[in-house]
C-alpha cells in the first residue's frame, strides 16, 4: 500500500468578532496557532488580516493548502461568500480575492460546515459515520457529516436546522417567522425567558437580578449558565427547558435523518449536564419508535472554539488530495478539481 | 466507451391490500406486469404469491435479479423485514426464504424508498439531483434521494418525516407521541377534520353529510376530494388545511435538507391542485431565507401506484450492476456485494 499524501495545513475562522487560524496535521493536531480580533466590518480589513495570518503561519512550516470557515452563506463551489449576517460579505468572491496574494490553494467554506466536520474528524463525533452536529449559540446551526463529508444540499443552503418551525404562531424570528426552533432552544431563548422574570420582579429570579443588579439587559447566556452551576434554582430550569425544546427537536430531526451520534456544541453546551441530561431524557421520550430502533448517542462538542479552523484546515487537506490524485500538478489543478458544486462536502 | 450492461429486472411491491408486480427495462419502461390481493397476513402465503408472481414473469422474459419493495422497516443489509405494520413480518429473513424458490438474485427495500428512486429515475423528481419524496397517505412516508441514491441513515430508519412534531401537545399520534407532523398533513388528519364537522352537525358539513348519508363513518379521503372536486367549500378548504400544514413542514424540511425538488406522492395527492396550489403558498409563506435562495420546485408524483414496483426494479438493477462490476459470476457475488450496510441506497 502506498502511504498516503500527508501534508500540513492552514484553517483560518473568521467569526463576527474574532478570527483563529491554526497550522494544523492529519491527525488534527495544532502546530501552531494565531487569534486576531475581527477588523471591523471592512471586507478589505478582513482579507488583509487573513493574508497576514496565513502568511505568517506558513512562515515557518511547508503547507500544502489553506482552508477558510466564514460565518456566513458560501457558494457551492466554495470560493465565494454569498451573504453574511455578521460581516460586510456580499456576494464577495473571497477565494478570487485571496489567490493573487497567497500562492496557495485556498478553500472557502461555512465555518459550522467546518466545526461540524472537525467534530467529526477528531472530536465527539470521531469514529460514527452518521453524526448530526448541532451548535446552539444565539441560534441554531449545524450540519449533517455523511461519512465525514458535509450534507451541503442543492444550493449549499442544507443544514438551517433553526428554522423549522416548532409552534405555530410562536415567537418571532429574525429570518421572519414565527415559532422557529432556534427561538425556544439557544442562547438567545435563555436570555430572553430569563429577561422576562427578572424584568417581570418574579420572586424566583431573585438571585439572578442580584448578579445583574436589577438591569435585565445585563442577563446573558454565561451568567445564567454560571448561577445554574453555582445552584440558583431558576437557571438550573432554564437550562432544562432549552434541554427539554432541544431534545423533542433533535428526537424529529433523528426521525428524518437516523443519525448514529447527536454532537451539541456552542456556548450554550458548556453547560454540560445542566442541559445535556434534560435533551437526552425529552429526546427518549419523544423519538417515534423508541424501544424498536437504535438510539443515537447525544454528546457535547470536544473541540470547543478549534473546531473552526481545525475543520477548515481539514476541508484543505481533503481538496489537495483530490487533486493531486486527478494530476500532479497540484496547484492548476486544484481550482477545477474543487470547483465542482457537490451535495456532500 | 462500453455499453452498459442493460438488464430486464422485475419489480414486485408488496403492500397491505394487494401485491403489484413487473418486468421493468432501464428506461422504466413495464413489459408486462401482474396485479394480486395481498393473500392475508400469514408470511409463507405472502411469499407463495411473491414467487408465483416472479416465476410467471420470469417465464417470458430473461431477467436479471428480482427487487422487492416491502411495507416495512428493512435492514441495512436489505434482506430482511424487521417490522411491518400491516404484514406478519416480524424480523423475516426474507431474502434467504426466497433464494432457495426462486434462482436470481434478490434485493429487499422498504416499499416507500422504492417509490421514491422511481420517481427520481422516471417520473416527476427526472433530472434534479437532489428529491425531498414525500408520500401523503393514511400518514406521511417519504425519502430522500441523493444522486439517485436513497438516503438511509444509520440504521436504515430514515425518512420518518411524519413523526416530526410541528404542534406541542397537539393531536395524539399512534406513534405513541403528540403532534406529529402526519396528524396535520395525510388522509388521516382530512378525514378526521371532516368527520367532526359531520358529527357535530355544523351546517358547513351538509354535503359531506348528504355524501355519506349522514354517516360519518364512511367518509374517507377519496370522498372529500371527490366533494372538493364537485365545488363544495368545505371540502376545498379541508383540503387546502392540509396543504397548509404541508407546505409549512416542507419549508421547515428545505431550511434543513435544501433539495431542489420535493415530490408529492400517495393518496392525497391525487387531489392535484387542490392540495399542491394551498400547500406552495403556505411554503413559500413560511421558508427561511425566502427571496435570497433558490426554492425547490414542488410536484406531484407522476407514477402513481406503479412507482413502488418500477423503483423495486430499479434498485435491482442498480444492485446487479454492481456485482457485476465487482466480478463475472454475478450470482455468487451479488449478496456479498450488496450485503454491506450503506448510508445511501
Amino acid at each position: 500500500m502506498i502511504a498516503r499524501w500527508d501534508p500540513l495545513t492552514i484553517g483560518i475562522d473568521i467569526g463576527g468578532t474574532k478570527v483563529l487560524g491554526g497550522v494544523v496535521d492529519s491527525w488534527g493536531r495544532i502546530l501552531d496557532r494565531q487569534r486576531r480580533l475581527t477588523p471591523g466590518q471592512s471586507v478589505s480589513e478582513v482579507e488583509n488580516t487573513i493574508v497576514e495570518m496565513v502568511l505568517s503561519l506558513a512562515a515557518d512550516h511547508d503547507i500544502a493548502a489553506v482552508g477558510i470557515g466564514a460565518a456566513g452563506f458560501v457558494d457551492a463551489s466554495r470560493s465565494s461568500v454569498l451573504f453574511s449576517p455578521h460581516l460586510a460579505w456580499r456576494d464577495t468572491p473571497l477565494r478570487d480575492a485571496l489567490r493573487g496574494r497567497i500562492r496557495l490553494p485556498i478553500v472557502v467554506d461555512n465555518d459550522a460546515n467546518a466545526a461540524a466536520l472537525a467534530e467529526c474528524y477528531f472530536g465527539a463525533g470521531r469514529g460514527h459515520r452518521l453524526v448530526l452536529c448541532i451548535t446552539l449559540g444565539t441560534g441554531i446551526g449545524g450540519a449533517l457529516v455523511i461519512d465525514k463529508r458535509v450534507y451541503r444540499g442543492a444550493n449549499g443552503m442544507a443544514g438551517e436546522f433553526g428554522h423549522m418551525q416548532v409552534v405555530p404562531g410562536g415567537h418571532r424570528c429574525s429570518c421572519g417567522n414565527r415559532g422557529c426552533w432556534e427561538q425556544y432552544a439557544s442562547g438567545n431563548a435563555l436570555v430572553r425567558e430569563a429577561r422576562e422574570l427578572v424584568v417581570g420582579n418574579s420572586p424566583v429570579a431573585h438571585r439572578l437580578r442580584e448578579i445583574v443588579r436589577g438591569n435585565p439587559d445585563e442577563l446573558t447566556g454565561p451568567l445564567v449558565t454560571q448561577a445554574a452551576r453555582d445552584g440558583d434554582q431558576l437557571s438550573v430550569e432554564l437550562l432544562a427547558d432549552i434541554g427539554a425544546w432541544l431534545g423533542t427537536g433533535l428526537a424529529g430531526m433523528t426521525a428524518a435523518f437516523d443519525p448514529d451520534c447527536i454532537v451539541v456544541g456552542g456556548g450554550v453546551s458548556e453547560a454540560g449536564e445542566l442541559l445535556l441530561a434534560p435533551t437526552r431524557a425529552a429526546f427518549s421520550q419523544t423519538l417515534t419508535g423508541r424501544g424498536h430502533r437504535v438510539e443515537p448517542t447525544i454528546v457535547a462538542a470536544a473541540l470547543g472554539a478549534d473546531a473552526g479552523f481545525v475543520g477548515a484546515a481539514q476541508m484543505a487537506r481533503s481538496a489537495a488530495r483530490r487533486s493531486r490524485r486527478v494530476r500532479g500538478r497540484r496547484r492548476r489543478r486544484f481550482l477545477a478539481t474543487n470547483a465542482r458544486g457537490s451535495l456532500l462536502e
